[in-house]
């Protein structure tokens, strides 16, 4: 054990233990999470080549190993529950997206949401026992996010009761879903369903796409791989190009709308059923922002309390570059957004389980509430985490970028988060759409409710931006909950700011819509500063939970810092606002540098509370044991340029080079 | 050629020929940068495979086989100018480092600075013909910034006149040096010199770490690769570790400093002659800030250009992305940044070649401001480019995650410019202690000149942060000289708080040190403030050399954005100064609003002007005639993954794996 990183932990002033139950949710769960990792973590079947050394076939062929292996035991253990199953992939791959994530997280799931009994009967069960291997193709080359603009036609014959997949265009190609290069031989596919002359919009579709023997591409599909990506290299990510290729009439999901064998189309019951997933997806996202920035500080304040490097002081060894204000400054506000992220993580599971039970039981009032948050959230935490993840690589020096130091591919495997299960800035507008409509029924004398019930009280107030000394000043900094308070109100009057920015573009005589769009900047302002009020107010309610006195205190500074921290870097909108004075700005900078100092002794051990298994950070700057240098050294003479002494580009190119010049 | 950036050509209101000629210095430089490029680029010998498609050993490979060919033909070409070598090599590795950059660019200029002429006899003509090939050995395992603190030990031993080279620790051994790894047979190598039991500080020495004939390591040597890293693919940085390793005491680099061959030291008559090469490189490095950030806008512009989707009005066909104000919002500011920044390297380029003719005549009176300045503006351009590339990428949607787009390439290859020459909080700290100390000077009564005179006048006024209210509002917000002088006095008022800070920190009784140390966050935010200034006013100053009218009208939008945002983006700072009003900041935003529609007709225009070959540029998104799908499937279905239809991998894992479940 390196002698820094002990005495880091010596000076930690509570336990980290208590900390980790809190994270995970209770002791149990804790214990029961261990029991997972060394399930996977022990087992020899799951050991690998670090992916780093290989080609990306190799990378494609060891993650088809190991997702193969990983079915087997998981029926083998009898693992069964969902939270389970996620943590054991999570192992296996370590946060690595694998070829059969489409199949276990979309196909089966689509199957038994979408699926009639007589398709689960003809589809299920090969499903379940990776016969059929399917992913979902919904994406087009053409389009993503918009999806009333997809391509892809199912016409339906009623000669043969045939629905005809066609891909008409170039655009029309599916792309990017996962597993569909090499992996599946179905693929449930997105496309606008023609029955009778009419267009009905998109349906889902069971279209075999391989052979089930010889897994050859069956007439009619062209299918493979979309290339290299920044990420995601063990997955086949495909495309699938369908010419003329026809399916019986029963592979069209059929739960809820249908076709009959006349070709007569019959209306889904309730188009809302569909926004429980999403809702679900995007919810389960921001608990991967936390882990991912929970990773990369682990990385980097582990990495930094044993890295010394230059000299504060003349003439004394170097210091840990931890013991830098600026190292600080970089890595403890991450640090106390890695702990936000994760209370709004569960916060979000907590209140889906809550909605999708009302949902169950036909209840869709809060449903619209919720899938503004999930959608607003996600492209908050994500964003942030985005540009997180970097500051801690950076924050590294030059072994930052080593793939050993693991930072890279914690970004690359995280980045494409922004962009899909909807790109961040419409997410940030869908949400805004629910906070102007919002603020419109509040200004209508509707009486809010919910988390967006603020826009009553700046109706009640009239908020308005104006000078500081117009606006009496009773924000005290160092309370949290004062803090919560002016990040409410700063949500409340950049919502005002967009609706009235709309307002007046209508004044000028347009349309609705390009309104809309000429105020598009000011309704991701809105919506942005509406989640962080989020952020901010469930990580403070979170500490009335904690009972432990010294977990509570460290936890507050923390909360405390990451609210400072937000309002220093958007000084501009409290100010403005006249939420704070310009003497609370100054305090609030001289604070943080204080709080910086505060957490200064605790920062490893809040990093350990995570307790992010060596095997997971997969790590040499992150290690536990804070040996660094000889594990990189290690690491390095793995190299596969490494396993010869001379290479041959120098018997090729270099020598010979010396008779021509 | 696609209609839409067909059309979009069309509407532009200038002449891009012009404004290339304006960007390359003269219609003379843009001429010879083409022929350049058509040399290159028509060359047969310079064809690759697509990197991405490689294995890392074959893009080293290929990266050796293509530096090999170069060599010879800028020898047949006679092309000898250093602007135009950088050039040439420019095309042949698109962008991308390669195995021998430090032996052209760091070994044989340090042989010419720093070799005595029968050292240039010994190694330079055999290292100008590639027979030696050498690199740069300075960083250390566990020591990148802080030379001081290098482990690496050179001991004379006077017995037999050799220096006895050493590896003393782990962190001692040597790692990053490009072209170490693998390509090299000398290296030269920084290490603390001991003669007669003194240390005498860092040397350069002159060590053979490979056999001429063999290529094999000679005794004592470990040396290899250092192993995968997020870009820099085609390079082999280096790891090596001395064993006790003897050089004959002529391969120490004495044209200053020397060893007699009885031990005694004579030091080398000035330091500040080691600066120039660092003021030049980190110059350098604002250039390609401009290009990296150029070649995004270009990728992201044109693709934003013929890409279709979502909806601004209903039942309209999708509009082309571009159309949208948040991805205006995204990209023009870059747009306007990759202009700044351009005219910024020139203005560095310019300002070293003036100082560098006085340094050579012993005027070393203005390079600590040069020093300063080149320190400060690298970290300001590279941060500000390594997050606008992202923003880039991600304004692309999924697409932009394709390797195929170049955007992944173009992040990962730029992001170490964040690190190497000088880490850039480090930079900005210099930077800092420069305006700090002028400060003091102005404070004590000296008349500063230079970048920095600006600090007297902040004497003369007294400047502080106040309330709005306590300062007449003169600014005009849409004058550009209005502009510039807020930036200058906030940035004057920052470099005053900042000076302050350390001052009450000394009030409290710790050292200088420490008190600088506690500071260091609002030094940083004084040399950000400071570089932000530069910039602004250098573009502002470069408009008024502009003649074309219609170029000069684009490109004051283009300043007046790059100002704006950058004030909208720090509004606290200027309202916490009293520098702008609330109304005046409000005002700013609607002016950005305008702006951005003011430039949409020009944007396509704009990125053509940079004139980036489509073979440069090597992206499917960012293509000259925008013919985007067709391209990307071609290059899709090119992947090795493709290779075969059905995968190994199947056959292994997932075909029996049926029988088991």
């Amino acid at each position: 054990m390196n002698p820094d990183i002990t005495r880091e932990r010596e000076n930690a002033t509570f336990d980290v233990g208590t900390l980790t139950n809190i994270l995970d949710g209770g002791p149990e769960k804790t214990k029961r999470r261990r029991e997972i990792e060394s399930l996977v973590f022990r087992d020899p079947d799951f050991e690998e080549e670090d992916p780093n050394f290989l080609s990306r076939s190799e990378r494609y062929d060891q993650a088809v190993r190991k997702s193969a292996q990983m079915v087997l035991k998981l029926r083998e253990f009898g693992i069964a529950d969902p939270e389970e199953i996620y943590h054991y992939k999570s192992c296996v791959h370590p946060d690595r997206p694998s070829p059969l994530d489409l199949h276990l997280a979309m196909f089966l799931p689509t199957l038994l949401n979408q699926a009639t009994p007589a398709q689960m009967d003809r589809f299920f069960m090969p499903a379940w026992n990776l016969e059929i291997i399917g992913t979902y193709a919904q994406t087009e080359m053409g389009h993503g996010t918009h999806l009333r603009g997809l391509e892809t036609t199912a016409t339906y014959d009623p000669a043969t009761q045939e629905f005809v997949m066609n891909s008409p265009t170039v655009s029309s190609i599916k792309w990017w879903p996962g597993g569909l290069g090499k992996s599946s031989n179905h693929a449930i596919v997105l496309a606008q369903l023609y029955s009778l002359g009419n267009c009905h919009g998109l349906h889902a579709f069971i279209v075999p796409i391989r052979d089930m023997i010889t897994h050859e591409p069956l007439p009619g599909i062209v299918v493979g791989d979309i290339g290299p990506k920044f990420g995601f290299n063990e997955v086949d990510n495909g495309f699938l190009k369908l010419e003329n290729v026809r399916i019986p009439r029963e592979n069209m999901l059929m739960k809820y709308a249908k076709v009959e064998p006349d070709g007569t189309y019959v209306k889904p019951p309730s188009a809302k059923l569909t926004y429980g997933t999403m809702v679900f997806v995007r919810s389960m996202i921001v608990g991967e922002s936390a882990r991912a920035i929970a990773k990369s500080c682990t990385i980097a304040i582990r990495y930094s309390s044993v890295r010394h490097q230059s000299e504060i002081r003349p003439g004394e060894p170097e210091p840990q570059i931890l013991d830098f204000q600026t190292q600080q400054y970089k890595l403890f506000p991450l640090l106390a957004m890695a702990y936000a992220f994760t209370f709004v993580g569960q916060y979000m599971t907590k209140i889906y389980h809550r909605i999708s039970g009302d949902i169950s039981q036909g209840d869709f009032s809060e449903l619209p509430e919720l899938h503004a948050l999930s959608a607003g959230l996600k492209a908050f935490t994500t964003w942030e985490t985005n540009s997180g993840i970097e500051v801690c690589r950076m924050s590294c020096g030059g072994h930052g970028y080593s793939r050993s130091s693991a930072l890279p591919d914690i970004y690359v495997e995280f980045t494409p988060t922004c962009t899909y299960e909807g790109e961040n800035t419409v997410m940030m507008l869908q949400t805004a759409r629910y906070l102007v409509k919002s603020y419109r029924q509040a200004k209508a004398g509707q009486q809010l409710s919910g988390i967006v019930s603020y826009l009553n009280e700046s109706q009640d107030r009239r908020l308005q931006p104006q000078a500081v000394a117009a606006r009496p000043t009773v924000v005290d900094i160092n309370d949290l909950t004062s803090l919560v308070e002016i990040y409410k109100l700063r949500a409340a009057i950049l919502v005002e700011m967009a609706a009235k920015s709309i307002q007046q573009e209508l004044h000028r005589r347009i349309s609705q819509e390009d309104a809309w769009n000429n105020s598009a900047i000011d309704l991701v302002r809105a919506s942005d500063a509406h989640c962080h009020y989020v952020v901010v107010k469930v990580f403070t309610d979170k500490l009335g939970e904690v009972g432990d006195t010294a977990i509570h205190s460290v936890l507050s500074t923390l909360a405390l810092l990451y609210a400072m921290n937000g309002i220093a870097k958007n000084s501009g909108d409290f100010l403005q606002a006249g939420l704070l004075s310009v003497p609370q700005v100054l305090q609030i900078s001289v604070r943080i540098k204080e709080l910086l100092s505060k957490l200064r002794p605790n920062a490893v051990a809040l990093v350990d509370a995570f307790d992010i298994h060596d095997k997971k950070l997969n790590s040499v700057l992150g290690r536990y044991d804070g040996n660094v240098y000889e594990q990189m050294f290690e690491w390095a003479r793995r190299s596969p340029l490494n396993a010869t002494e001379v290479h041959e580009s120098f018997h090729k190119y270099l020598k010979p080079l010396r008779s021509k010049l």
